[in-house]
Protein backbone atom coordinates (compact mmCIF):
# COMPACT_ATOMS: atom_id res chain seq x y z
CA UNK A 1 0.00 0.00 0.00
CA UNK A 2 0.91 3.42 -0.63
CA UNK A 3 2.29 5.90 2.16
CA UNK A 4 -0.63 8.11 2.23
CA UNK A 5 1.66 11.30 3.01
CA UNK A 6 3.50 10.82 -0.26
CA UNK A 7 0.04 11.30 -2.13
CA UNK A 8 -0.15 15.02 -1.71
CA UNK A 9 2.15 16.93 -4.05
CA UNK A 10 4.92 18.91 -2.16
CA UNK A 11 6.35 22.27 -2.77
CA UNK A 12 8.66 21.96 -6.08
CA UNK A 13 11.98 22.62 -6.11
CA UNK A 14 13.02 26.19 -7.61
CA UNK A 15 15.30 26.46 -10.15
CA UNK A 16 18.02 29.39 -10.01
CA UNK A 17 18.52 31.83 -13.09
CA UNK A 18 22.17 30.11 -13.05
CA UNK A 19 20.93 26.47 -12.75
CA UNK A 20 17.97 27.86 -15.90
CA UNK A 21 21.45 28.77 -17.87
CA UNK A 22 22.64 25.44 -17.09
CA UNK A 23 19.26 23.79 -18.11
CA UNK A 24 18.78 25.57 -21.31
CA UNK A 25 23.03 25.82 -22.16
CA UNK A 26 23.11 21.85 -22.24
CA UNK A 27 19.88 21.45 -24.13
CA UNK A 28 21.65 24.52 -26.63
CA UNK A 29 24.93 22.51 -26.83
CA UNK A 30 23.77 19.11 -27.16
CA UNK A 31 25.40 17.71 -31.10
CA UNK A 32 24.67 14.50 -32.45
CA UNK A 33 28.55 13.33 -32.66
CA UNK A 34 29.47 11.09 -35.21
CA UNK A 35 33.64 11.54 -35.09
CA UNK A 36 34.86 13.48 -31.58
CA UNK A 37 34.80 10.75 -29.66
CA UNK A 38 37.61 9.90 -27.71
CA UNK A 39 38.53 6.79 -26.96
CA UNK A 40 38.85 6.79 -22.54
CA UNK A 41 36.12 4.41 -21.50
CA UNK A 42 32.99 5.68 -19.49
CA UNK A 43 33.88 5.76 -15.73
CA UNK A 44 31.27 3.29 -14.57
CA UNK A 45 29.79 6.08 -11.83
CA UNK A 46 29.22 8.54 -14.83
CA UNK A 47 27.72 5.82 -17.09
CA UNK A 48 24.73 4.75 -13.64
CA UNK A 49 23.71 8.53 -13.50
CA UNK A 50 23.77 9.04 -17.05
CA UNK A 51 21.53 5.42 -17.31
CA UNK A 52 19.53 6.61 -13.87
CA UNK A 53 18.99 10.20 -15.58
CA UNK A 54 17.51 8.09 -18.78
CA UNK A 55 15.54 5.54 -16.19
CA UNK A 56 13.95 8.72 -15.02
CA UNK A 57 11.74 9.54 -17.88
CA UNK A 58 8.15 9.89 -18.25
CA UNK A 59 6.47 6.19 -19.11
CA UNK A 60 3.39 5.68 -20.35
CA UNK A 61 1.41 4.30 -17.19
CA UNK A 62 4.77 4.06 -15.63
CA UNK A 63 5.44 1.25 -17.44
CA UNK A 64 9.56 1.94 -18.38
CA UNK A 65 9.42 -0.37 -21.10
CA UNK A 66 13.16 0.56 -22.12
CA UNK A 67 15.96 -1.46 -21.55
CA UNK A 68 19.83 -0.20 -21.98
CA UNK A 69 21.82 -2.88 -23.56
CA UNK A 70 25.63 -1.30 -23.46
CA UNK A 71 27.55 -3.00 -26.00
CA UNK A 72 31.30 -2.89 -26.06
CA UNK A 73 32.99 -6.14 -27.86
CA UNK A 74 34.74 -4.96 -30.29
CA UNK A 75 33.51 -8.21 -32.92
CA UNK A 76 30.15 -7.37 -31.76
CA UNK A 77 30.23 -4.07 -33.14
CA UNK A 78 32.98 -4.55 -36.00
CA UNK A 79 29.22 -6.62 -37.41
CA UNK A 80 27.12 -3.83 -36.46
CA UNK A 81 29.24 -1.72 -38.27
CA UNK A 82 28.65 -3.82 -41.25
CA UNK A 83 24.70 -3.85 -40.74
CA UNK A 84 25.60 -0.08 -40.95
CA UNK A 85 27.45 -0.28 -44.27
CA UNK A 86 25.31 -2.09 -46.02
CA UNK A 87 22.36 0.39 -45.30
CA UNK A 88 24.45 2.96 -45.77
CA UNK A 89 24.97 2.10 -49.19
CA UNK A 90 21.44 2.02 -49.73
CA UNK A 91 20.58 5.20 -48.73
CA UNK A 92 22.76 6.69 -50.73
CA UNK A 93 21.48 5.35 -53.75
CA UNK A 94 17.85 6.27 -52.44
CA UNK A 95 19.05 10.17 -53.27
CA UNK A 96 19.09 12.02 -56.01
CA UNK A 97 22.23 11.77 -58.55
CA UNK A 98 23.29 15.36 -57.61
CA UNK A 99 22.96 15.00 -53.93
CA UNK A 100 25.33 11.26 -53.82
CA UNK A 101 28.41 12.68 -53.40
CA UNK A 102 27.68 15.17 -50.70
CA UNK A 103 25.88 12.14 -48.63
CA UNK A 104 28.47 10.17 -49.27
CA UNK A 105 31.26 12.37 -47.53
CA UNK A 106 29.21 12.60 -44.28
CA UNK A 107 30.70 10.35 -41.49
CA UNK A 108 27.03 9.48 -40.00
CA UNK A 109 28.31 6.65 -36.99
CA UNK A 110 30.75 6.14 -34.83
CA UNK A 111 29.83 2.75 -33.72
CA UNK A 112 33.58 1.33 -33.46
CA UNK A 113 35.16 5.02 -32.98
CA UNK A 114 32.94 5.40 -29.41
CA UNK A 115 33.96 3.08 -26.40
CA UNK A 116 30.85 2.24 -25.60
CA UNK A 117 27.52 1.94 -28.02
CA UNK A 118 24.28 1.46 -25.94
CA UNK A 119 20.97 -0.48 -27.49
CA UNK A 120 17.56 1.48 -26.16
CA UNK A 121 15.03 -1.08 -26.82
CA UNK A 122 11.07 -1.12 -25.95
CA UNK A 123 9.81 -4.09 -24.45
CA UNK A 124 6.38 -4.01 -26.20
CA UNK A 125 4.52 -6.73 -23.58
CA UNK A 126 5.81 -4.49 -20.66
CA UNK A 127 2.80 -3.53 -18.21
CA UNK A 128 0.67 -6.26 -19.49
CA UNK A 129 -2.21 -6.45 -21.62
CA UNK A 130 -3.64 -3.15 -20.97
CA UNK A 131 -1.82 0.12 -19.90
CA UNK A 132 -2.74 3.09 -18.49
CA UNK A 133 -2.13 6.08 -20.97
CA UNK A 134 -1.64 3.40 -24.04
CA UNK A 135 -5.47 1.81 -24.90
CA UNK A 136 -6.05 4.48 -27.53
CA UNK A 137 -2.55 4.96 -29.10
CA UNK A 138 -0.72 1.48 -28.77
CA UNK A 139 2.98 3.65 -29.87
CA UNK A 140 2.64 5.34 -26.32
CA UNK A 141 5.47 2.96 -24.94
CA UNK A 142 8.21 3.54 -28.03
CA UNK A 143 7.63 7.73 -27.39
CA UNK A 144 8.10 6.76 -23.53
CA UNK A 145 11.17 4.95 -24.20
CA UNK A 146 12.09 8.24 -27.00
CA UNK A 147 12.42 10.56 -23.94
CA UNK A 148 14.29 8.21 -21.53
CA UNK A 149 17.10 8.44 -24.58
CA UNK A 150 16.86 12.47 -24.59
CA UNK A 151 16.89 12.24 -20.86
CA UNK A 152 20.18 10.02 -21.65
CA UNK A 153 21.75 12.33 -24.37
CA UNK A 154 21.16 15.63 -22.25
CA UNK A 155 22.90 14.04 -19.06
CA UNK A 156 25.89 12.57 -21.24
CA UNK A 157 26.46 15.92 -22.86
CA UNK A 158 26.04 17.70 -18.89
CA UNK A 159 29.10 15.14 -18.28
CA UNK A 160 31.15 15.89 -21.17
CA UNK A 161 30.45 12.77 -23.32
CA UNK A 162 29.12 12.69 -26.69
CA UNK A 163 26.13 11.06 -28.28
CA UNK A 164 25.36 9.76 -31.66
CA UNK A 165 21.96 8.52 -32.69
CA UNK A 166 22.52 5.96 -35.28
CA UNK A 167 19.51 4.77 -37.64
CA UNK A 168 20.89 3.80 -40.92
CA UNK A 169 20.75 -0.39 -40.57
CA UNK A 170 17.92 -3.04 -41.52
CA UNK A 171 16.64 -4.12 -38.15
CA UNK A 172 16.59 -7.44 -38.86
CA UNK A 173 20.41 -6.83 -39.57
CA UNK A 174 21.00 -5.87 -35.81
CA UNK A 175 18.54 -8.03 -33.89
CA UNK A 176 19.92 -11.29 -34.74
CA UNK A 177 23.32 -9.90 -33.08
CA UNK A 178 21.69 -8.70 -30.03
CA UNK A 179 19.53 -11.83 -29.62
CA UNK A 180 16.29 -9.62 -29.57
CA UNK A 181 13.00 -11.18 -28.76
CA UNK A 182 10.22 -10.54 -31.04
CA UNK A 183 8.19 -8.30 -28.54
CA UNK A 184 11.06 -6.26 -28.14
CA UNK A 185 11.67 -3.20 -30.58
CA UNK A 186 14.67 -0.96 -31.40
CA UNK A 187 14.25 1.96 -30.58
CA UNK A 188 17.58 3.44 -30.43
CA UNK A 189 21.07 2.48 -31.12
CA UNK A 190 23.77 5.10 -29.59
CA UNK A 191 27.65 5.76 -29.79
CA UNK A 192 28.40 6.98 -26.81
CA UNK A 193 32.13 8.37 -25.32
CA UNK A 194 34.18 11.17 -23.78
CA UNK A 195 34.17 14.81 -26.29
CA UNK A 196 35.96 17.60 -25.71
CA UNK A 197 35.47 19.38 -29.14
CA UNK A 198 32.21 19.76 -30.73
CA UNK A 199 30.80 21.34 -33.42
CA UNK A 200 28.81 24.87 -32.42
CA UNK A 201 25.95 24.24 -35.27
CA UNK A 202 23.95 21.18 -35.83
CA UNK A 203 26.60 19.29 -37.98
CA UNK A 204 24.26 18.91 -40.77
CA UNK A 205 24.24 22.57 -41.12
CA UNK A 206 27.71 23.56 -40.53
CA UNK A 207 28.43 21.53 -43.57
CA UNK A 208 25.90 22.69 -45.80
CA UNK A 209 23.40 19.41 -45.73
CA UNK A 210 20.24 21.23 -44.20
CA UNK A 211 19.30 24.64 -42.76
CA UNK A 212 17.87 25.05 -39.49
CA UNK A 213 14.00 26.70 -39.31
CA UNK A 214 13.18 29.42 -37.53
CA UNK A 215 11.30 28.63 -34.40
CA UNK A 216 8.75 31.47 -35.26
CA UNK A 217 7.86 29.34 -38.26
CA UNK A 218 6.92 25.86 -36.46
CA UNK A 219 4.69 27.87 -34.10
CA UNK A 220 0.63 27.83 -34.55
CA UNK A 221 -1.88 28.88 -32.99
CA UNK A 222 -5.09 26.84 -31.55
CA UNK A 223 -5.22 25.19 -35.50
CA UNK A 224 -3.02 24.34 -37.97
CA UNK A 225 -3.03 26.69 -41.11
CA UNK A 226 -1.79 30.20 -41.85
CA UNK B 1 27.11 27.72 -48.76
CA UNK B 2 28.46 27.05 -45.54
CA UNK B 3 31.26 29.08 -43.58
CA UNK B 4 34.05 26.31 -43.63
CA UNK B 5 34.81 27.98 -39.97
CA UNK B 6 32.15 26.30 -38.80
CA UNK B 7 33.29 22.98 -40.09
CA UNK B 8 35.61 21.83 -37.51
CA UNK B 9 34.43 20.84 -34.07
CA UNK B 10 35.23 23.58 -30.99
CA UNK B 11 35.93 23.24 -28.00
CA UNK B 12 33.16 21.69 -26.02
CA UNK B 13 31.17 23.50 -23.36
CA UNK B 14 31.93 22.29 -19.88
CA UNK B 15 29.55 21.97 -17.48
CA UNK B 16 30.41 22.68 -13.49
CA UNK B 17 29.65 20.34 -10.50
CA UNK B 18 26.65 22.99 -9.74
CA UNK B 19 25.83 22.77 -12.99
CA UNK B 20 25.36 19.09 -13.55
CA UNK B 21 23.72 18.81 -10.19
CA UNK B 22 20.76 21.16 -11.87
CA UNK B 23 20.50 19.12 -14.84
CA UNK B 24 20.37 15.82 -12.78
CA UNK B 25 17.66 17.99 -10.58
CA UNK B 26 15.39 18.85 -13.38
CA UNK B 27 15.38 15.11 -15.05
CA UNK B 28 14.67 13.70 -10.75
CA UNK B 29 12.13 16.69 -10.29
CA UNK B 30 10.07 16.52 -13.77
CA UNK B 31 6.62 14.87 -12.92
CA UNK B 32 3.77 14.44 -15.44
CA UNK B 33 1.01 17.05 -13.71
CA UNK B 34 -2.73 16.40 -13.94
CA UNK B 35 -3.91 18.36 -11.02
CA UNK B 36 -1.33 20.92 -9.79
CA UNK B 37 -2.03 23.62 -12.77
CA UNK B 38 -2.53 27.74 -11.39
CA UNK B 39 -4.52 29.43 -13.78
CA UNK B 40 -2.10 31.66 -14.38
CA UNK B 41 -1.21 32.82 -18.08
CA UNK B 42 2.25 31.44 -18.98
CA UNK B 43 4.81 34.49 -19.56
CA UNK B 44 5.37 35.38 -23.21
CA UNK B 45 8.81 35.39 -22.93
CA UNK B 46 9.07 32.45 -20.85
CA UNK B 47 6.87 30.32 -23.59
CA UNK B 48 9.30 31.13 -26.46
CA UNK B 49 12.03 29.68 -23.98
CA UNK B 50 10.28 26.40 -23.66
CA UNK B 51 9.74 26.69 -26.90
CA UNK B 52 12.88 27.50 -28.12
CA UNK B 53 14.08 24.44 -26.60
CA UNK B 54 11.94 22.01 -28.10
CA UNK B 55 13.05 22.97 -31.03
CA UNK B 56 16.96 22.28 -30.35
CA UNK B 57 16.23 19.36 -30.21
CA UNK B 58 17.79 16.21 -32.29
CA UNK B 59 16.28 15.79 -34.99
CA UNK B 60 16.48 13.01 -38.01
CA UNK B 61 18.52 14.68 -41.07
CA UNK B 62 17.84 17.84 -39.94
CA UNK B 63 14.29 17.83 -40.51
CA UNK B 64 12.69 19.58 -37.34
CA UNK B 65 9.55 18.05 -38.34
CA UNK B 66 7.27 19.36 -35.18
CA UNK B 67 4.89 21.61 -35.22
CA UNK B 68 3.63 23.56 -31.51
CA UNK B 69 0.18 24.26 -31.43
CA UNK B 70 -0.87 26.64 -28.85
CA UNK B 71 -4.36 26.11 -27.66
CA UNK B 72 -5.98 28.06 -25.39
CA UNK B 73 -9.68 28.82 -26.60
CA UNK B 74 -11.86 27.28 -23.90
CA UNK B 75 -14.48 26.51 -26.31
CA UNK B 76 -11.94 23.92 -28.36
CA UNK B 77 -10.61 22.33 -24.95
CA UNK B 78 -14.13 21.43 -24.00
CA UNK B 79 -14.65 19.67 -26.90
CA UNK B 80 -11.17 18.34 -26.53
CA UNK B 81 -11.49 17.43 -23.23
CA UNK B 82 -14.75 15.32 -24.53
CA UNK B 83 -13.16 13.38 -26.67
CA UNK B 84 -10.90 12.68 -23.40
CA UNK B 85 -14.00 11.70 -21.74
CA UNK B 86 -15.34 9.77 -24.06
CA UNK B 87 -11.95 7.52 -24.38
CA UNK B 88 -11.48 7.57 -21.12
CA UNK B 89 -14.36 5.25 -20.19
CA UNK B 90 -13.94 3.15 -23.10
CA UNK B 91 -10.36 2.60 -21.85
CA UNK B 92 -11.70 2.03 -18.19
CA UNK B 93 -14.12 -0.95 -19.44
CA UNK B 94 -10.27 -2.40 -20.85
CA UNK B 95 -9.48 -2.91 -17.46
CA UNK B 96 -10.04 -5.92 -15.21
CA UNK B 97 -13.14 -5.26 -13.10
CA UNK B 98 -11.11 -4.93 -9.72
CA UNK B 99 -8.55 -2.32 -11.21
CA UNK B 100 -11.63 -0.45 -12.84
CA UNK B 101 -12.61 1.54 -9.56
CA UNK B 102 -9.12 2.45 -9.22
CA UNK B 103 -8.48 3.49 -13.09
CA UNK B 104 -11.82 5.81 -12.36
CA UNK B 105 -10.42 7.59 -9.07
CA UNK B 106 -7.27 8.83 -11.34
CA UNK B 107 -7.25 12.24 -12.74
CA UNK B 108 -5.44 12.06 -16.01
CA UNK B 109 -6.13 15.41 -17.32
CA UNK B 110 -5.82 19.17 -17.30
CA UNK B 111 -7.11 19.82 -20.44
CA UNK B 112 -9.56 22.33 -18.78
CA UNK B 113 -6.93 23.17 -15.60
CA UNK B 114 -3.65 24.18 -17.20
CA UNK B 115 -4.53 27.71 -19.07
CA UNK B 116 -2.35 26.40 -22.32
CA UNK B 117 -2.44 23.57 -24.03
CA UNK B 118 0.52 22.22 -27.13
CA UNK B 119 -0.44 19.81 -29.58
CA UNK B 120 2.73 18.41 -30.73
CA UNK B 121 2.91 17.24 -34.13
CA UNK B 122 5.16 15.72 -36.70
CA UNK B 123 4.56 16.69 -40.61
CA UNK B 124 5.64 12.98 -42.16
CA UNK B 125 6.65 14.89 -45.34
CA UNK B 126 8.91 17.31 -43.86
CA UNK B 127 12.04 17.34 -45.56
CA UNK B 128 10.96 15.60 -48.88
CA UNK B 129 10.91 12.36 -50.00
CA UNK B 130 14.15 11.31 -48.99
CA UNK B 131 15.12 12.51 -45.65
CA UNK B 132 19.18 11.55 -44.29
CA UNK B 133 18.82 8.86 -41.44
CA UNK B 134 15.11 7.92 -42.10
CA UNK B 135 15.92 5.90 -45.32
CA UNK B 136 15.65 2.64 -43.36
CA UNK B 137 12.95 3.83 -40.32
CA UNK B 138 10.38 5.89 -41.45
CA UNK B 139 9.21 6.33 -38.07
CA UNK B 140 12.78 8.57 -37.04
CA UNK B 141 10.61 11.60 -37.83
CA UNK B 142 8.40 10.41 -34.99
CA UNK B 143 11.08 9.99 -32.83
CA UNK B 144 12.51 13.18 -33.27
CA UNK B 145 9.47 15.30 -32.12
CA UNK B 146 9.46 13.05 -28.79
CA UNK B 147 12.66 14.36 -27.96
CA UNK B 148 11.27 17.59 -28.89
CA UNK B 149 8.87 16.85 -26.28
CA UNK B 150 11.28 15.96 -23.50
CA UNK B 151 13.11 19.00 -24.12
CA UNK B 152 10.11 21.36 -23.48
CA UNK B 153 9.27 19.07 -20.57
CA UNK B 154 12.55 19.58 -18.73
CA UNK B 155 12.63 23.67 -19.72
CA UNK B 156 8.94 23.85 -18.56
CA UNK B 157 10.41 22.31 -15.14
CA UNK B 158 13.43 24.68 -14.66
CA UNK B 159 10.72 27.45 -15.25
CA UNK B 160 8.55 26.26 -12.83
CA UNK B 161 5.89 25.25 -15.01
CA UNK B 162 3.98 21.91 -15.15
CA UNK B 163 3.43 19.75 -18.16
CA UNK B 164 0.85 16.89 -18.15
CA UNK B 165 0.93 14.65 -21.59
CA UNK B 166 -2.48 13.43 -22.27
CA UNK B 167 -2.73 10.17 -24.66
CA UNK B 168 -6.06 9.06 -24.12
CA UNK B 169 -8.35 10.39 -26.59
CA UNK B 170 -9.31 8.89 -30.29
CA UNK B 171 -6.69 10.96 -32.76
CA UNK B 172 -10.34 10.91 -35.49
CA UNK B 173 -11.64 13.04 -32.56
CA UNK B 174 -9.01 15.47 -32.09
CA UNK B 175 -7.60 16.12 -35.63
CA UNK B 176 -10.82 18.21 -36.87
CA UNK B 177 -11.04 20.50 -33.76
CA UNK B 178 -7.25 21.80 -34.82
CA UNK B 179 -7.89 20.90 -38.60
CA UNK B 180 -4.62 18.93 -39.01
CA UNK B 181 -3.66 17.92 -42.49
CA UNK B 182 -3.55 13.96 -43.50
CA UNK B 183 0.20 14.15 -43.44
CA UNK B 184 0.75 15.59 -40.09
CA UNK B 185 0.90 13.19 -37.14
CA UNK B 186 -0.43 13.99 -33.35
CA UNK B 187 2.83 13.41 -31.18
CA UNK B 188 1.49 14.57 -28.35
CA UNK B 189 -1.36 16.56 -26.38
CA UNK B 190 0.21 18.61 -23.38
CA UNK B 191 -1.44 20.69 -20.87
CA UNK B 192 0.73 23.12 -19.42
CA UNK B 193 0.88 25.61 -16.68
CA UNK B 194 2.47 27.06 -13.40
CA UNK B 195 2.60 24.96 -10.59
CA UNK B 196 4.21 25.31 -6.76
CA UNK B 197 3.61 21.90 -5.86
CA UNK B 198 4.33 18.70 -7.05
CA UNK B 199 4.42 15.06 -6.23
CA UNK B 200 7.84 13.73 -4.88
CA UNK B 201 7.65 10.85 -6.95
CA UNK B 202 5.50 9.40 -9.97
CA UNK B 203 2.25 10.30 -9.36
CA UNK B 204 0.99 6.77 -10.34
CA UNK B 205 3.54 5.23 -7.52
CA UNK B 206 2.67 7.44 -5.26
CA UNK B 207 -0.98 6.50 -5.40
CA UNK B 208 -0.20 3.03 -5.80
CA UNK B 209 -1.17 2.09 -9.42
CA UNK B 210 1.96 1.14 -10.38
CA UNK B 211 5.59 0.65 -9.23
CA UNK B 212 8.77 1.47 -9.85
CA UNK B 213 11.57 -0.71 -11.40
CA UNK B 214 15.12 -0.78 -10.10
CA UNK B 215 17.81 0.75 -12.46
CA UNK B 216 19.79 -2.50 -12.40
CA UNK B 217 17.01 -4.88 -13.77
CA UNK B 218 16.77 -2.43 -17.36
CA UNK B 219 20.49 -2.84 -17.76
CA UNK B 220 21.84 -5.69 -19.79
CA UNK B 221 24.82 -6.31 -21.24
CA UNK B 222 26.21 -6.98 -24.72
CA UNK B 223 22.55 -8.84 -25.54
CA UNK B 224 19.21 -9.59 -24.40
CA UNK B 225 18.41 -11.67 -21.69
CA UNK B 226 19.80 -12.83 -18.33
Amino acid sequence: MPDPSNCAPQSARVFSAEEKQAIYDVIAHRRDVRNEFLPDPIEPDCLQRILAAAHAAPSVGLSQPWNFILIRDTARRAQIKAAFEKANTEAQAMFPPQKRSAYGALKLEGIEKAPLNICVTCDRSRGGDVVLGRTHNQDMDLYSTVCAVQNLWLAARAEGIGVGWVSIFDEADIRPLLRLPDHVAIVAYLCVGYVDRLFERPELAARGWASEDALADVVLEEVWGP
